[in-house]
């Protein structure tokens, strides 16, 4: 018996099966599954009947199987669930899976009891999966505990790693896999994460070295924090993570809010988070299982340019637009690879990258094993990927179809560099087929030309993220001593925080406007400084280009009466007064917010109608680092602004990007309580960036 | 022997085989499929060499076969072609179809054999399909002159016409297809298209009976003009088409000018074709398949409105987000749907549209007969898909897999609304399983959510465009009596032809300047007038706001000397005084051009950096209506902003369509010789528009 852990439940060598009876197809389906999988370790029917179910005698509970047992699924009606976790405990089990459903997903009355399972599980020292899931396959050391028919055809030596919180889904996204040839490490299904969620699970797969690449199928995520850790955890041990999360429609949203009961987030967040921790996110089962396979496969590609080979033309172009689609290089070919595949090519051939082989290949399939090593010495590229259909069937692979594939095998293993086999169109793979591929030696996804360009472009850009490095790690809380609330104190805190900020000076009259003005040589701007009032340009508090003391003292008893008069009940601090800027610069928008599942994060976007009309932000968790912020802006829709366009000048990308930086460190130094800082207008020149206005929003504010 | 006509070389009831040898793949693969297709007709070999050929007499000759034939396939070399076709006028065939290659793909010199292969054609009245084709099949007729193997398993009485100029593309689509159990009526492969093109191709299957979506592989377009006649007669009898066109990458485009010795085009104006006559465009086979076979089965879809089932959570939720990124409505269920549901489903079950049924259908399968007609009997909803994987094998089919399909074809008829099963993941349909979908009468795509979902978007915005009814017809061309070049006799032209422009007068001293401008009652532009000067405002040739006589009077002499210092051999023909219009706006940018493949097309973009950084523009060919300039208007990145934000009052937006479309009936009124005409800005308002600026560029000018 295992000390309780995930490993302890995914290595179990012995399993109660509790609630086994032949009239359930879920017992039936599971038992079935050890001996289908291979299961090494002991099985024991569990039954309150006693007698024998699947051909084994079955005990009347776990205590009295009387040797010790290391898992138990349970598979008893929800009201029998408590009884079942006292004899749990009687028998010292320590993990446990639980099929029963009738928890959090059918509402409040269920939420209760899932309170109580938890807590039982807690005070046992139960690790558990479930309630309300399928459980869990382990390939690698064939332990199913898995209550639906497992993937046909079973393959074991996989290397991937699925976690999905429906279960289902799950078997699905196996089922997928396996018809294509492709081996799972783990198959894991969290159903209602009371204990064990997604986020442990993962966890857990980065230490395991089966497995090489993880997949996820996410409704909710139950520990963002934890998550998030895991992730980067994994981008720092090279496992690439491939994601599906739903959620993005509100259709999708408020169907999974009923299934689950559970918040499934704002999926631009999410969205964000992958961006910044390199989590691959797509957006169905096929291109899980295709980017993952690649990645399994060839591993992280240090040189990303793609040579692209097929025996027609038209597959060749289409397959240069999907490239182009997924933002893969093509690169031109050079003269001397142009010149030998001249040589090779029959007269009607072009060299050229896509390689057309030419249905001359039809004829002569030896046209693959020559022209692919010609293709690849090319210095310009870096994987190649040839279109070919794998074929099914012996008579097929013993005539040219089968002949043309072990030429490609040559042609590959020639050509020395990192290279795939994908198909035309989506297709599974036959045994016979996949015989073919031991024996070449090919790595091959029946993917088509849709999810194997897009697959390769998303390894691609894992790849690049990778060596991007990791982005910066939250900070460990600190005390946050200051509170600022006022536009003139938010602006003063960030000043001391490194962020540059225009200089304001509070004046308290007319006068001492005045002579806040005059010093600073050239035209002012007059605000008021109240923390009771967030627009002030609506009520008519604010002022701008005021050049001489008679305008400003003007100007300040205008604000006053005009404020006065619109808001009486306002606190009024005085009137801020700060340069007017009048050469051409950019206006950013940035903005921290605290995400309800993710904590503070930072939106940054170009001002006016391009956030107030468009929506047009890149976000990210805080902190960032300028070179996240550099990407931000090139997120943006209106990126190009920001380089200028017809005479306009643009902004010095980098000065901008350490301001906005700057703004997220200091946003998260104030602490728990800061529900958002908005700083608006970032004014970005050539010269650098300055914050002109701020507003800090506290818990317990409107 | 029929008359030389698409329809007879499709229908040949006779066929020549010349150069047939068995020691061709081709020859031999199109003897065989004679016999694999069940072909009625006469089938005769012709080898220089006589002899038995493919268990046949051969014949020496066309003419010696002494009997009439309708068609002949040529397999000869490409130096023995003007032979060939010489022995097919002795033996008068008026057919034929082209595998040989070597012609306009190969560059320069084959492009002058292709156009002797024509004259001959043409000569001789042959109808030619090729050269550097495949051939074609024609299922309904059985009627196969195909060189390769036909898809496996030959599936007949199929609806789809697939053309496609790549004849390996061809057979990938038709194998894809008849693997998914969906049939084709016809396969056509065009090759070079010397004579016979795609345009035709499609031309002829709008009229065909057996055809009822049309599918195509496009690398260039022959004969646009022909093409968007076809397809305007296809959108008027009700039948779609579906497209894929290469070439929106540069590699591609470099890789099909390559691989066929024609331009590919602009694809940002085919795109706008395809918008404008309601061609679906897709980017890969899967999508192209799957789409024509859900309209051919479903037809013009009425009720868009959708209904997602599954077993499953997790995929209802991921069809509803991918319901979302396609444009489909799921709407939520009435109050007595709800109640209807509630009674069938499981206690853990939500009515909900996605429906979830629950894994209890895998214990209780009627669960999909009694809850598909309670679902689908929601007002609401027009269309059903359910997601559900057709068994493969007897076994599945025996068992619970196959229940549930017979559960759901219950459903389905009791429904009564059109409804679809479709696969969780991409896969293909065996024998077993199509045998299963004919005994319960159920419409299956094995397409998956991401292509299921896609097809279904694809097929609701297909029957949307047809219910909008066809486009403006290309009028009849007139001659062009005009040929207006400066700004002032371009807007005076405009305006007599129906644009709302600027009232301009033209002064040639400063003082029929001031006496203008007191006209117009407020302040004044003033912009030099001159047919040489085409960016005024970059070398002073533009003030704005002037008011008063001193201030004209001023403005007319700045204006002179600023222009005559600038630009000292312009021809000047005075000032034109208008206007100054300060009331808000939006700037429209509107721009005639003529495309190489379609002939005049007209582009509508918001003006400044919208046009000039971020190239947001919508494109349609000529003429447009109002109301498609309205659509061009809402496809506009910046759309939102016409609506106004922020307090700016938004436009008109019927009145600048209006507009819009005057300017295109402008410019196509002044014939072929206008290279392009740009209003710019057209100027518009709560009010209206107005163009307040023009030029007009003719052939021969810079």
């Amino acid at each position: 018996m295992s000390a309780a852990s995930l490993a302890g439940l995914f290595r179990a060598r012995s399993v109660a099966l509790v609630g086994a009876t032949e009239r359930s197809i879920w017992s039936t389906a599971a038992f079935a599954n050890f001996e289908r999988l291979g299961f090494a370790g002991k099985v024991h029917p569990v039954s309150r009947k006693g007698g024998t179910v699947h051909g084994l005698p079955a005990a009347t509970s776990c205590a009295a199987i009387g040797k010790p047992v290391d898992a138990a699924l349970l598979m008893v009606p929800e009201q029998a669930i408590a009884e079942a976790f006292a004899d749990l405990n009687a028998a010292g089990i320590r993990h446990a899976v639980v099929l029963t459903s009738g928890f959090a997903e059918v509402g409040a009355e269920g939420a209760l009891r899932q309170e109580a399972l938890l807590a039982a599980a807690r005070a046992q020292g139960v690790t558990l999966l479930g309630p309300n899931c399928l459980g869990f396959i382990n390939y690698a050391d064939r332990v199913p505990i898995w209550t639906t028919q497992p993937p046909m055809p079973v393959l074991q030596g996989g290397s991937i790693g699925v976690v999905s919180q429906s279960g289902a889904t799950a078997g699905f996204i196996a089922g997928f896999a396996h018809r294509q040839g492709i081996g799972l490490s783990y198959q894991v299904s969290t159903g209602n994460e009371a204990d064990v969620n997604v986020a442990r699970v993962v966890d857990f797969l980065v230490e395991d070295p089966a497995t090489k690449v993880i997949g996820l199928f996410l409704e909710t995520v139950h520990d963002a924090p934890l998550l998030a850790a895991a992730a980067r955890r994994a981008l720092a041990a090279d496992k690439p993570i491939v994601a599906i999360k739903i959620g993005a429609s509100e259709t999708a949203a408020r169907a999974a809010e009923a299934h689950t009961g559970s918040l499934v987030g704002d999926d631009r967040v999410f969205e964000a988070v992958c961006r910044q921790l390199g989590i691959i996110r797509v957006s169905c089962i096929e291109d899980l299982v295709f980017t993952a396979a690649l990645l399994a496969r060839t591993g992280h590609l240090r040189d990303r340019r793609l040579g692209l080979v097929s025996i027609s033309g038209g597959i060749c172009e289409m397959a240069a637009d999907h490239a182009e689609t997924a933002g893969v290089a093509v690169p031109r070919l050079a003269e001397p690879t142009r010149a030998a595949l001249r040589e090779i090519l029959p007269a009607f051939g072009t060299p050229n990258n896509p390689l057309d082989v030419t249905g001359g290949a039809m004829l002569d399939a030896s046209l693959f094993a020559r022209s692919l090593p010609a293709f690849g010495g090319d210095p310009s590229l870096g994987l190649l990927a040839c279109f070919m259909d794998l074929p099914d069937t012996p008579e097929e692979i013993a005539g040219y179809r089968g002949e043309i594939v072990r030429q490609i095998g040559k042609g590959f293993a020639a050509a020395g560099k990192p290279a795939v086999m994908l198909s035309v169109m989506a297709r599974p793979v036959q045994e016979p087929g996949r015989a073919l591929l031991a024996e070449t030696g090919i790595s091959y996804l029946g993917s088509g030309v849709l999810h194997g360009l897009g697959a390769i472009g998303r390894a691609f850009a894992w790849a690049e993220r990778q060596e991007r490095g990791l982005p910066a790690a939250p900070p460990a809380p600190a005390p946050a001593p200051e509170r600022p609330a006022s536009e003139h104190a938010t602006l003063a805190y960030l000043g001391g925080r490194g962020v540059p900020v225009v200089p304001l000076t509070l004046a308290r009259s007319a006068a001492e406007a005045v002579r806040a003005a005059a010093a600073l040589g050239g035209p002012a701007v007059l605000k008021i400084a109240s923390p009771d009032i967030a627009h002030k340009s609506d009520i008519g508090g604010v002022l701008l280009n005021l050049e001489g003391e008679a305008a400003v003292a003007e100007g300040f008893g205008r604000i006053m009466a005009s404020v006065r008069a619109a808001k009486p009940e306002a606190r009024i601090e005085g009137i801020l007064v700060g340069p007017m800027r009048r050469d051409a610069g950019i206006e950013l928008f940035v903005g921290v917010l605290r995400d309800p599942l993710w904590g503070p994060a930072i939106a940054v976007g170009l001002g006016g109608i391009w956030v107030e009309a468009l929506r047009d932000t890149a976000i990210r968790l805080l902190p960032v680092t300028p070179a996240e912020v550099l990407e931000m802006l090139s997120e943006l829709r209106g990126a190009k602004l920001l380089d200028g366009y017809r005479g306009t000048p643009g902004i010095d990308r980098r000065k901008a990007a350490e301001a906005v930086a700057s703004i997220g460190d200091a946003a998260l130094a104030l602490g728990p309580d800061l529900l958002s800082l908005e700083v608006n207008p970032l004014r970005a020149t050539t010269a650098g960036a300055e914050a002109l206005d701020a507003l800090a929003i506290w818990k317990g504010e409107s």
